[in-house]
């Protein structure tokens, strides 16, 4: 809980320094809300159920419709563009595994109201920032555009069907077998290998160059090169690459998608994923321009591990051992004074003898013990022992009080 | 959610500063945790549900029996005592009102292996100190023990069938039907009226005086008196009174019990209730006295909000506005560095004229609004704009990268 609140904190403060206002949903929806975006197909990986009231609910698999519904629902007057950001947990009847639980965490945002070059790349390099300022180092932002993809698929003269048989290929990176496919479309040769070369271009200036004939992509072409040039300022020189294979699954994206991925992760590396999409007009809301993205904080976490990144530990700074019966009330009163001065305190609630409490302050990681003894007392201090070093020093009541914490 | 996470941060540091450990559970647990502690009528007040592998599960309705689960299941090797706090979202099947939420959010702890009047007393300051941190000052905090209370009932010669009649009327504060029942119980008047006489005695000194005849409860007073001396350390002179009426409809509960109020709130003016239990035996442990409490986390929002008690605001530090479109990447540079520095800065991103930008940074509370103009830029500088005061300065860049905040 100390890493997830301490990743909770930053994400936060990356979210909040963009100008993004946090908000929550609540745990269930109606189960329409999901099917109405992601099919009946859905269900299947729901926890849905029938309330006492007869109601169709569903644990949320996620949140960027809830936020829609919500928007649509109760936010529709705020002024634009409206940047909500939320951390939340979701729901799904998946097979658990490593990255991948029945219940997990997810934070993301949503941005409405615009879909200006420089609001789509502010929205990627926050992603990039929510991880760079976790001090994450291994991971790879990607960046696709299912309008250019989809221009593209006219050019080849691909019909409905044929799209929605090359897209889970491409998805998988299947390049052989997005091969045979198109060679089974009778596509000739020379757009065949154009085609599956452009999907392996990873910069935006040569992207440029191979899609310059392609007359139907120029204005979309240009809007991705803004982006780009705007994304350049935001990501000094983080090695982003462009990737016209990114599907992401779902089919409610328009435009520019990206992913972010944790390569040490294995089969489960994508840790953030978004893009441009629609959902305020399928809730019955004015349309306008969205996009978002939701980054997966268990797999954030492990990611992390995988690094091996020091998180900052909040130990116990003072266990306070009344030594007699007669100084338990001293104790509290010591620790009373030590809490009021921001320290965290604890004190022997068992009645154990020094050498037993001294373990415990040792397990508890504590890094003083302050005893309290009665000749000592009678004297006017008490006795301070670095659980480190292990040695140990005389602490008037004054000193008690003066002692200070620098806050972090 | 600003209001919020400013309390959740207030209540962490307050745990943490006792040496308590934040925990989390599940949302869902097994259908019979709950029953198991509450009876099957509970079922009636759950979101309980069946799973795509036919387990009977139910959204949590509170935390206590999941973090006991959780202690079974895997802390029960944990050196002793253990001291864990939650946040977490809880789910009532109830009519929903003011303060009463169908979903809503409880912040509460368990106290594991100890129940020496020092550590009962240290658990309910820290109750204390939860809400006294938050600026509370409406509030009355009021101490019972279901111990003393069940010892008084065997000397009033009372069955199990009467106990289990009386309880409610002295849970509801109904002291005339109490006299009534109690009358048709046949108990002699003189034993009735000082038993009503006990309940309505507030003061423990006052309370061993009156019960100093009945020798069976005499190791039971010399506990709550040990109690209330370690409280009147930690309190100050906060008027805390005994109130042995407390019941707590709850039935696990098997010692000392205390409740916190908000009189603003009315009908639901409870807002923190908790005591000693014992859980851990029925679900398979090795029994160990344990203790807890948990904080209605809407309502300490809604009695904040009763006696008007300002949050600090987190708004806008910078707005930024390119004047033309030349100045858009400027605008970006400019951003990235005050974001750097700690700030929370927003931009124009719809391209709108500065009349426009202007009133959207108000709209967004901005405390200054920074517009970038081709020629301030040319000789090095931007303007600054005071959103309260209306007033505008010059700035060089060099001053833009000595811009400080100081850390809340």
């Amino acid at each position: 809980m100390q890493k997830r609140r301490f990743i909770e904190k930053k994400l936060r403060f990356v979210f909040e320094s963009y100008g993004y206002h946090e908000i929550q949903t609540p745990t269930f929806e109606n189960l329409e809300l999901f099917t109405a975006k992601s099919g009946e197909g859905i269900i299947n990986e729901l926890y849905s159920f029938t309330d006492k009231g007869n109601r169709e609910l569903a644990l949320r698999p996620e949140l960027t419709a809830p936020v829609m519904r919500l928007y649509v629902e109760n936010l529709q007057m705020k002024a634009k563009p409206l940047k909500l950001f939320y951390f939340g947990n979701c729901y799904r009847y998946d097979r658990p595994q490593k990255g991948r639980y029945r219940e997990f965490t997810q934070a993301g945002c949503e941005l409405i109201g615009t879909d200006s070059s420089e609001a789509i790349a502010e929205l990627i390099s926050m992603a990039y920032q929510l991880l760079h300022k976790l001090s994450l180092q291994n991971i790879t932002l990607e960046i696709g555009n299912l309008r250019l993809l989809s221009l593209l698929f006219n050019y080849l003269g691909l019909n409905d069907d044929q799209r929605s048989q090359l897209i889970p290929l491409i998805d998988k990176d299947e390049y052989e077998e997005v091969r045979s496919l198109l060679d089974s479309f009778a596509l000739d040769d020379t757009k065949t290998q154009w085609f599956l070369d452009v999907l392996q271009i990873q910069d935006i200036n040569i992207l440029t160059t191979a899609l310059s004939s392609v007359k139907e992509v120029s204005e979309h072409l240009t809007r991705m090169q803004e982006i780009c040039s705007f994304l350049d300022i935001h990501l000094d020189d983080f090695p982003y690459r462009i990737n016209l294979g990114i599907v992401r699954g779902l089919d409610y994206y328009t435009g520019v998608v990206f992913e972010m991925k944790a390569p040490s992760l294995g089969a489960e590396k994508q840790i953030l994923g978004g893009g441009e999409y629609d959902l305020i007009s399928l809730f019955g809301g004015r349309a306008l321009p969205t996009a978002g993205f939701a980054l997966g904080f268990d797999r954030t976490l492990l990611a992390m591990d995988e690094e091996h990144i020091l998180f900052p530990q909040s130990s116990l700074d003072y266990y306070v051992i009344p030594i007699t019966s007669e100084m338990r009330e001293q104790a509290f009163k010591v620790c009373r004074i030590l809490r009021n001065q921001g320290f965290l305190v604890d004190v022997d609630l068992m009645r154990r003898g020094i050498g037993k409490s001294l373990k415990y302050a040792n397990n508890q990681n504590a890094r003083f013990a302050l005893l309290i003894g009665p000749d000592e007392f009678e004297k006017g201090f008490l006795i301070l022992r670095d659980m480190q070093q292990g040695t140990q020093e005389e602490l008037t009541y004054k000193e008690l009080s003066s002692l200070r914490k620098i806050p972090k």
